[in-house]
C-alpha cells in the first residue's frame, strides 16, 4: 500500500541545485498543510553535503524550527560555508519560503578519524519481527487530520499506550525503524534519511509522561529544535533503533533526548529536541 | 586571591555596542592564549539579548565552536534577527576575529508561560560544604600551562580522580559551580553566567571514561558545540549543581549530555555537548 511513499519522499530529499549554494526543494505529500520537520532537516543535510568535500561525514547537526513549512510550495535552501578547515567544516543553511525564513540548521562535518570509544549498551527491547507496527494508528490519525496517510519508513513502536506515565530516567520510549525501500551506498545519503526518521516519536517523548499524544486538541505541540551527532558510518535502510527518554518539561515546552542503535546494538547517533507542549485545556 | 577575576570576567560580558546588531568583546584573562569557550557563549548571549525585548527569555542555544579565540584580541559579535514571532524570538549570532568566524550560534526566546512538568530528581551528592574545592588542581593546571590562573568560579567538584572508569549510564560525574560575587536581578544576567559557567567540566565527561583528562599531553581536547535548554528563572550566584554524563565516544569525539539544579533541587537547564578527544598517543 505505502511501498511507494519511500521512494516519492526519498526522491524529494535530493534537492534542485539552483547555484553553488542555493538549492530548491518539494514535498512530496502536498495533502499535507505543514512540512514533516525531518523533511527539512534532511534536505538541508542535503544541501549542505553538495557543498561538501567526500572525504567528510556529517557529525552533527543543531537546527531550529522556525515557522510552519507550507507544503504546497517549494522550499529554496540557502547555505553559507562558514568554515573549511583540514579536519571539520561546517555550514550554516536557511530555509525559506515567500522570503520568510521556516528553518535555520548548522551542520559540521569531520574527515573519519579513529579514537577512542565508549557507549551505552542498547536497553533490553523485543526484536523487530516480535513488535508490532503502528502503521493503523498512524493511518488513523492521519485520517482524524483529514490529510492522506503518507508512510515512507515502517515504524514498530516497542510500547504501547499501557506503558505511558513511566518515569522520568527510565529510558522505555523505543521504537524500530526502517524505511519501506533501499538505498545505494552513498553514506550521506544514509546520514539524511537518519535525520529524516529521527524527527519522529521523540517530541512525543515528554508528552508521555503526562499521558498526552502530540494530536490531542488541548494541546499545541510542535518540534522547537534538533540536534544530532553521529557516530560512525551505518546502513539508514536496515533496522534500527531509537530509544528515547525526557528528563524534563516545564513552561510550555519538553526536552528529549535519543539514542539509535544498529540491530546488532552499536550505538550510531545521539539526538536532542524540545518540542513545545502548549496546554489548551485546563491544568 | 580570586575576588577581583568575577568582577574582571563578568564586565566583559556585558558588550560594547557598536550599532544595532553589533557587539564587541573582550577577554579578561590575555595571559591565556585562547578564550575560553564559555565567554565567548555567555557574550554572544549577551548581544542577542540585548537585541529582545524584556517580556522573554532564553529558552535555548545551540553554538558551534569554529576557530580557537585569540585572547589579545577583541571579538565582533553580529546579530541576526532572523525571527521574532508572538511567542518565540530566535537570534543568530556570528563571532568573528580578524575577519574569520570564530563561533556561530543560534538563541531562541520565550514569552515565559505555564504548561505541564516533570523532571528528574537530583541525584544523591554530597551538599557543597561537605565537598571540596578544586581551586588548588586548577592553579595547578593553569601553571602547567603557563598561564596566569583566573578563577571568576568556585567549583567543587563530587567526584575525584578515584572516580574515574564509571559506566557510562551513571550519572555520577557532578560538581558544585558558585560564582564568586553576586548578581543584580535581570534574569539575562543569571541566564548568561550559566552558560558561561556550563561550558566548564562537561566536554570531560567522556573523558573519564578512558581515565583521560583534558590536558593531558596525549591528547587534543576542544569543545565542538553545545546546546543548553532553560527552565524557568533562577539564581546564577547561588550554588548549583551540574549533573552529567556521556553515552557514547568514537572517532576522535564524544558527546556530553548535562542537567543543572538549584540547590534545592529543582532542574533548571539542561545542556549538550561535544568534543574533540583526539588520542594522539598510542591506542
Amino acid at each position: 500500500m505505502h511501498d511507494d511513499d519511500f521512494k516519492q519522499m526519498f526522491d524529494c530529499l535530493n534537492l534542485e541545485q539552483l547555484d553553488v549554494y542555493l538549492f530548491r526543494g518539494y514535498t512530496p505529500n502536498p495533502g499535507r498543510f505543514r512540512v514533516f520537520g525531518g523533511q527539512v532537516l534532511a534536505q538541508s543535510m542535503n544541501a549542505a553535503s553538495r557543498t561538501m568535500s567526500e572525504d567528510r561525514r556529517v557529525h552533527s547537526m543543531h537546527a531550529y524550527f522556525l515557522r510552519p513549512g507550507d507544503a504546497s510550495n517549494p522550499i529554496i535552501f540557502e547555505v553559507d560555508p562558514i568554515r573549511d578547515g583540514r579536519g571539520f567544516s561546517t555550514r550554516r543553511v536557511v530555509a525559506r519560503q515567500s522570503g520568510k525564513a521556516i528553518f535555520s540548521a548548522s551542520i559540521s562535518y569531520q574527515v573519519p578519524e579513529d579514537g577512542l570509544e565508549h557507549q551505552v549498551n542498547m536497553p533490553a527491547a523485543p526484536s523487530p519481527e516480535d513488535t508490532g507496527s503502528d502503521e493503523q494508528r498512524r493511518i488513523k490519525d492521519a485520517e482524524r487530520g483529514g490529510i492522506p496517510p503518507f508512510m515512507p519508513i515502517e515504524y514498530r513502536p516497542t510500547f504501547d499506550d499501557k506503558d505511558r506515565e513511566k518515569k522520568p530516567d527510565q529510558q522505555i520510549f523505543g521504537v524500530w525503524m526502517r524505511p519501506r525501500g533501499q538505498l545505494g551506498d552513498n553514506p550521506f545519503d544514509h546520514q539524511c534519511l537518519l535525520a529524516y526518521m529521527s524527527d519522529n516519536y521523540l517530541m512525543s517523548t515528554a508528552l508521555r509522561h503526562h499521558g498526552k499524544r502530540w494530536n490531542d486538541t488541548e494541546l499545541q505541540a510542535a518540534s522547537l529544535d534538533h540536534a544530532l551527532w553521529f557516530y560512525g558510518d551505518f546502513r539508514a535502510d536496515d533496522w534500527l533503533y531509537y530509544d528515547m527518554s525526557s528528563p524534563r518539561s516545564f513552561g510550555g515546552r519538553g526536552i528529549n533526548f535519543g539514542r539509535i542503535y544498529t540491530r546488532d546494538g552499536r550505538l550510531i547517533a545521539a539526538s536532542a529536541q524540545e518540542g513545545l507542549m502548549r496546554w489548551t485545556g485546563e491544568l
